[in-house]
């Protein structure tokens, strides 16, 4: 490959001609992988941060990741307040990744720690015995929630994220139809409009190929998420 | 050692007997490694800490790290604040790390991500296109200032920290004679009385086998960061 790299030769198909090689056939190989994470194409930053999730969470170091998402004013915060609140009753680490597309504003205006960022201090950290918290400017443009994870979450369970709507993880949607008889990621027919959609939770009865929990309690939402994602029965 | 592990032999002097050894001179080693760094005793979670930093250091992969320490009330922040947009200001890298002896409060009540917090996650994470911020309760006791900068500052060429009086980081104290005639790492007559002290950043003449720099501009105490610790001139 380093040869092939020297010489100019980029093609990946070339590379074929130097090395042992036996042809599968698709449909063989969905049966053994049938979410296709065997093979990978690997173009962009956020795909090799997906790779690196997958591969941590694969090796055991990496926690399992699902968003929640909604149209805003579902009452997605609420919902993922309760399913946070029930996880971690159940014995489990749970991580929460938010995102917000606009300017947000954490820290109190005056505070050490304030004027720590506000003279350019990044990462700054504050420290107590009980609880750490950082704030760290994104220099490198914004971090995929797959990296944040990465980076400095994998020693939770699971991450339930909120708000990345866009993103490649896999994706539960709470639906309230007074909000909107419409959702994100799914028709009310049932058609599938978001292939990462495992599950709903709604307050209405809908055709659907994923599963549909109700969006008073988070029971039903834990299970699922015990069963699909934390080795539970 | 394995297998002196499993037969229950844990002495390390015993171990001498299985490897080829050769004695070497405390003095001789002492002319290579002036600061006594290739040895060190290992038998807390913090002496590892140290440990990792000063590896991840060595391999150019870590921070330079310094603790700016002064009596409260001295005006620690205000000369952190210049020290750091001073370095910043010449192209570095500057985290920093706030030791907070009591209960810090950083977030606003009420919001979204304080409410994900007071759910139980943990860590919490906003993000935003312009930065991030991170909250997470210390669960195994509180982290070392080594093992936060090993574990989620790696990225920056300097990390500035404050307070961690008793920490083990080379130290730069801030005097007022004002705030008090006392200073915590030096008697009046030049005596160290902490060996981390690299550093005094003083508004008044002293004794010191230490370099005393001003107090009202923060360019010769950066100049001495960057001569020491930065590569620079």
């Amino acid at each position: 490959m380093e040869e092939r790299i020297s010489n100019g030769s980029f093609k990946i198909l070339d590379l074929i001609a130097d090395v042992r090689t036996r042809i599968v056939n698709g449909e063989d190989l969905r049966v053994l992988d049938p979410a296709e994470l065997t093979f990978r194409n690997v173009n962009t930053k956020t795909d090799l941060d997906e790779c690196r999730l997958h591969l941590a969470r694969v090796r055991s170091y990496g926690p399992a990741a699902v968003s929640v998402v909604a149209k805003s004013g579902t009452g997605k915060t609420t919902m993922l307040e309760k399913i946070i609140s029930e996880l971690v009753s159940r014995g489990y680490r749970v991580g929460t990744v938010k995102h917000d597309a606009h300017h947000f504003d954490i820290d109190h205006e005056g505070k050490d720690s304030w004027r720590l960022t506000r003279a350019g201090g990044s990462p700054m950290v504050i420290s107590s015995p009980e609880k750490m918290a950082m704030v760290r400017s994104h220099l490198l443009g914004e971090m995929s929630v797959e990296e944040i994870i990465f980076r400095f979450m994998t020693d939770v369970d699971i991450v339930l994220s909120e708000g990345y709507k866009s993103g490649n993880l896999p994706k539960i949607e709470i639906h309230r139809s007074e909000r909107s008889p419409e959702l994100l990621c799914m028709s009310r027919d049932g058609t599938i409009l978001d292939h990462r959609l495992i599950a709903i939770a709604s307050d209405e009865e809908l055709p659907s190929p994923v599963p549909i929990f109700p969006l008073d309690h988070p029971g039903p939402v834990c299970d699922f998420l015990e069963e699909q994602f934390l080795g539970g029965a």
